[in-house]
């Protein structure tokens, strides 16, 4: 699977950004192409600190081409032009290709 | 499975940070107790933009126990002390709780 991650900072009302990820962007997202897997998480801090991320969003593909293909399609530019309207704390993207990874 | 996940930031010399990484630090984590699977990937960019991070840590444990056992033994300290060698450019740590984790 290619997973692409957004970490979202922590927001100025998080009930907000709450309310607009799960009735907006959430919806957007499940229109993607070829999306096998949307998962969830809401980090907890390690080593005595908070997390430095308030959702971390897991969008799971059979390849990169298949990610490009969502990302390039009508929802997939649709989810960008919504982060404006929530994500203002910002956002960290990227790809994880975990066919490529490595055991430690 | 319960992740403890961590993203360096791009270092200034990631020739030396990848050889610090592999043969002193995986091996300090290797011999976390507990520990199920150590996962390494480099992260692509998305959307156009390069990657925010050099490198993504996942290590996985039975438990939220078990990672804090983990955190809290000899080679878990070693670790968190071994920081200060290489991950100077900075890392954001949090845990996932994949148990607690909801479909999008």
């Amino acid at each position: 699977m290619v997973r692409l991650i957004a970490l979202f900072s922590p927001p100025e009302d998080p009930d907000a950004f709450d309310v607009h990820y799960r009735d907006v962007h959430a919806p957007i997202i499940r229109r993607y192409p070829g999306l096998r897997r949307f998962r969830l998480t809401r980090p907890d801090g390690a080593g005595g600190r908070s997390s430095p991320f308030h959702l971390m969003a897991e969008m799971s593909f059979d390849s990169r081409a298949d990610l490009d293909e969502a990302l390039a399609s009508d929802p997939g530019r649709e989810s960008g032009r919504d982060l404006r309207n929530f994500a203002r704390a910002g956002l960290a993207l990227f790809i994880a290709d975990d066919a490529a990874a490595t055991d430690g």
